[in-house]
């Protein structure tokens, strides 16, 4: 439909390394989620974390907000989803999420994502063609 | 000196497990840190979270913020701080923070850590004694 | 072809999460990707981790011997395979092997998986249906 | 006591990311522990992972035997050994050991780890300075 929002999601099955004595999944592994999840999303777009390594290009998370709603457990498939709200001269900022298989929020976060030059890890500008995809990426109606 | 804030600190080594190819520590890893230094402080204060896990108490990180000002490096020992701020019916507001040996800041969080009852998972009151102990390390004059 | 060894293997996608300031995969993290490839071929059995931990039983890693031949790298898929060669009365030996996606084998193991009760974590007979399982998984012919 | 064996070890808190469902350390993790003791052992002997690094010089694990006796838990202190019993041109073999407070041995683990050049990854010989130290540390009557 029109105007409807477009959504990245990847599927994450929860193994045993990802869990805590609690039983549930341990607060920081959702940030392996969120990132696996950004990484794929960037990979859908045509852009390898490897390559920008290799180009000098990194990017590091600048800050990050996280709401745990509900704990996720072994064995489930969560879709995880990578969404980006605004684009910087030298930053993405993304929404993201964890829903299990009935469609429970889990977490919710906030990320801002900054490009840095390698070695020094000084910020500069996103790569003109990643602009692109991205914009690309938001506007076009489904 | 009166009045001085206290602050528990606890010093954590970076090892090869926790950094990434853009060799620096995994945005991530902050977080086993954070949840090393409050684990520490509760047990300063008297409490073992085994006996609690025990005792059917549990805490789980309600919600986090986090910046990241610079990164941690291989072999570096960090100070790694957890600041109770406030303490509610049922959770406890940490402020956490990880300086490098040269003092300079390097991440800082706000941590809702709350408490809740197993198996059900299901939110209850902090235990009395450890309230006690919460409250009597913070108006104690240095 | 008959007599062809069926091999289950799990395609894993490397991420950020797994490498370390070397630029390849952290050593230990080889060991999540073989726990994954157990878990995911015990599941294509019918039998799923969780509802074991809910009846009481559990398997825990008696033993491992792991040889790296050549390090996977960033952005990679690995071919990660779980065969079982051996069927105890209270365990399951593997041979599990890493791939690249030119078929190049990077890493190789034994793994010795032992069924334990809980929560006394006292060795017992692997369940009935799963031995039954394992059995006919083996004999097939392709 | 002359011709006593020298051991090196390290003390290691068990944590909550350490853990899994089944309420113990999950088996990869002992790698890092291992990881940390042997780091630390070299340490002790004058040597940083990081200016190696910077120096083209790194070390990956060639090859590990592990064997689980028993299961490590939350809180407690672990003792980790790093105890080189073999010094190649370009590696060294090491016996590690896991250890509770009560003394009783949780993981053993034999540990071959060689010595490569950056960024080829290709074996080299072990640099002077480090086989000295080593063989200093070996021959030492206590």
């Amino acid at each position: 439909m029109i105007n409807e929002k477009r959504t990245f999601s990847l599927p994450i099955r929860v193994y045993i390394e990802d869990t805590d004595i609690g039983g549930i999944v341990f607060y920081a592994n959702y940030l392996k989620y969120f990132e696996r999840a950004r990484t794929e999303f960037i990979r859908s777009l045509g852009f390898e974390l490897r390559s920008g390594f290799e180009d000098g290009v990194s990017y590091v998370v600048h800050s990050i907000n996280v709401r745990y709603h509900a704990p996720a457990k072994l064995d489930e498939v969560l879709q995880v989803s990578a969404e980006p709200v605004k684009i910087g001269r030298s930053f993405i900022q993304f929404k993201q999420q964890v829903n299990n298989s009935s469609g429970e929020v889990l977490v919710v976060a906030d990320v801002k994502v900054a490009c840095v030059s390698l070695p020094s890890g000084k910020p500069r500008a996103l790569p003109e063609s990643l602009v692109c995809a991205l914009n690309g990426w938001q506007v076009v109606d489904l």
